[in-house]
């Protein structure tokens, strides 16, 4: 059987319009049969913590950042226009008018479909993030060089 | 005849900064002989509305968002320093005078060199945006199918 | 002997959280055998820009954006929760805690493992930057035919 042409993307940012751009990708790449990785760093991580509970950090600094960026799916906020919330309020009823999946049906969707969902080792390091504050659709941690060693196979490798 | 080497390019943002850059590559391709293909998707699509008239929206909120997000190649704003729309002017003024091409220019010069430029299908419908409010050298809509089709094929592909 | 396999990054920004994953990349993907280069263009040259000293630039808005635009591997902020400086210097903090090599020590070792950096021509000449204005460890200016020329032959490119 031949192998499955790859598809991998670094999530470095945690806005929910880059987010959506990337599972938009992600599942479409997928459902053409490419075999789909993201990697999600830095902000990014923000989209793939569980949106309940808090998050238990060691360490004053690290409670502090993760009070101040908790993050979750349904917190994320538009890069631009979101004018205290309502912008982002406006963008997440315009999808729902036209039937767009949400972010979080689009996670969702992506782990059914077999998108490789990986949480940044180093990042998940600085910032105290221990891995139960990852939601369940995450494979595992990984690093820089697991990452590299898909994209150099990838037919498409995005930074978003 | 051999087959044009591709190169595939996502605009997501719609910042002037980020813009030229992306014409600046997209030109220099196509002008290495590259088979070039610009994809507008959310901010970016302010690159390629029309600078002249009003959009056309159904619907009281997506007249609202194509109010505040009027967009326009004339109308961008760099991504820092615009200080009220002088950071920006200066560097329009900078450009001028070592005779940069503008945005406008770049992206004539773009159409001229057989740089085909897509919008997004969802964002469109999203923000609803009738395809009259895109500029003549807009060759049609298309989705992220269409995309992924060109970047599994091409040397070199980049997310702006 | 096979030839190395490359990999090539744009550097458009010039946050602190993004130029730290880029270098993380660059040293990883070196570390991994790779052959390296990265092309810092606009807001991006500030990572390379030296720490020390003034900027002599020609004309007085080149003079003024040097002043408001410093740059400095030592001055870049995070693209969020700067908050005037408190959240850039505990990201330092927090990446010290873990003996997370600082982004002056990735710099140095980046140029130790043969990656190589290049500072846009057009961006340095719009901004109105010297050539000695740019750190030691930059190899030369380069233009954007030259990184297409690359990133064609590269396994991996990232616009960052």
């Amino acid at each position: 059987m031949a192998e499955k042409e790859k598809c991998t993307l670094v999530m470095f940012s945690g806005d929910l319009d880059r987010a959506l751009s990337g599972f938009v990708l992600a599942t479409t790449a997928a459902s053409m049969g490419m075999e789909v990785s993201i990697f999600f760093t830095f902000w990014g991580l923000n989209i793939i913590k569980k949106n309940e509970g808090s998050i238990k950090s060691k360490g004053l600094m690290r409670k502090m950042l993760n009070l101040i960026n908790r993050g979750g799916s349904q917190r994320l906020k538009l890069s631009k226009f979101n004018m205290f919330g309502l912008g982002t309020w406006m963008m997440k009823k315009l999808m729902k008018e036209i039937n767009h999946p949400s972010l979080d049906e689009l996670i969702t969707m992506a782990k059914e479909m077999g998108v490789k969902l990986y949480a940044c080792t180093t990042s998940c390091g600085i910032m105290g993030m221990p891995e139960d504050s990852l939601r369940s659709e995450v494979e595992s941690l990984a690093g820089a060089a697991y990452f590299l060693g898909e994209a150099r196979e990838s037919k498409v490798t995005l930074f978003i």
